[in-house]
């Protein structure tokens, strides 16, 4: 009998095109329904809570799929990962109702983005973050970042290429912690445009290396204009961390 | 005028057939080596404290090299990265006397290995951990730990195909740090063998796992055969930590 899965995924991204399936270049979601189909015997397609871009990793991204396996679910995590490369590995499984959708039942997701501070750059974090110029003063980058919270059409934090309408937002919270030389950003919300993380983080770097007032921040959203806004930072610091869905 | 110069540099060894220079594979010591040419126009032949195997990673591994070049010193870490790839970066530089040799200076050495424990293998740590499955007590570990403590013949965790015939060294430190599902082992030392620290881990995995008793380690040394100790565990969890030298 046909079930709905819901799977928890997390991922390397250095290696692949990111998440969706694309012409010209590996995907995870590829990747992952190639593992489906060694384990299962099953053509299945895969929807994830949404995109992530070339480079950019997850702790937890999740994705629902419906197959007629008679592996249990508890066993799948492991049957799946015996067929899947080292830096793509499923941490959970579950069977959920057939109203489910990884993408729609979507009610929050928090993305993560790591940074050194450092005056070389660091060898072993290469693949995993930023490297940021000393100099950067974490405080103003909180005070810049207060003035995303809430709900705001961010537009002049969507890379310019796309083709979004609907660029209404809500943020819940933004935080940084920082321990030794690194810097990390947390950032909730109900949903994030193409490159707005990593936007937003070029944008707090410019208040940080006080290039750009913390109140700025109000103005360039308030503009709408991505010329404003602060450059998109390298993906490899950004991680998707975890998705909260509706009650179920 | 020529001078003797001490670098510090870090890397990820993921990609590296080790630090030794080798006929079939790229080591980390010839891209060292090839940017020291390309920035300062010498073919110099760089000394390392000692040497890492292939995916063995370094946060401070230390060199010395001759060098006649102008450029000061502390420029010359900026100058080389410019020349060496993201996972192999200088972090220090300085002039120390002709008789300072990185390897034979070396006074105390100190590797640190990088464990999680989780029922599903971690795809972000897949280059940077070992993957250790739950029922393992650290405690143990610990008590197995102690009898590796202080001046032994280490015969019984050199790897079987070394040469080598001096096997006496000397265990200063054993520590573990476990944070969330993160074990670290940090090792400090006069000298390791060829493969020690990782089949100290190995051992030590098979006392915390309660496959042999900690009183064994004793038993293991004492025996000076390889064969009775654990297995030779992945080098990926792998760091050259800290060389400490003689006073200069």
């Amino acid at each position: 009998m046909c079930k709905r899965y819901l799977f928890t995924v997390e991922y390397d991204g250095t290696a692949y095109c990111g998440w969706q399936k694309q012409n010209n270049g590996l995907s995870v979601q590829e990747v992952v329904e190639r593992a489906i189909f060694k384990i299962c015997g099953e053509e299945a397609s895969i929807v994830g809570s949404g995109r992530t871009d070339a480079g950019v990793h997850a702790y937890a991204q999740v994705f629902h799929t419906d197959l007629s396996t008679n592996i249990p679910y508890r066993k799948l995590p492991f049957a799946l990962n015996t067929a899947l490369p080292d830096d793509i590995k499923i941490k959970n499984c579950r069977v959920v109702n057939k109203d489910f959708n990884a993408r729609f039942s979507a009610k929050e997701k928090t993305y993560i983005y790591k940074m050194y501070i450092s005056v070389h750059a660091s060898a072993l974090r290469a693949r995993t973050h930023l490297h940021v110029l000393p100099g950067v003063d974490a405080e103003l980058m909180k005070r810049g970042a207060e003035y995303i919270l809430g709900r705001h059409d961010f537009k002049c934090f969507l890379a310019a290429n796309s083709q979004v309408k609907d660029t209404v937002r809500e943020v819940y919270s933004i935080n940084f912690t920082k321990r030794g030389d690194e810097l990390t950003m947390r950032i909730t919300g109900n949903g994030f445009l193409y490159n707005m993380v990593r936007i937003i983080v070029g944008t707090l770097l410019d208040v940080g290396y006080g290039k750009i007032a913390p109140e700025r921040v109000k103005t360039i959203i308030e503009s709408g204009e991505r010329k404003f806004a602060g450059k998109t930072v390298a993906p490899q610091g950004l991680y998707l961390y975890k998705i909260k869905y509706k009650k179920r």
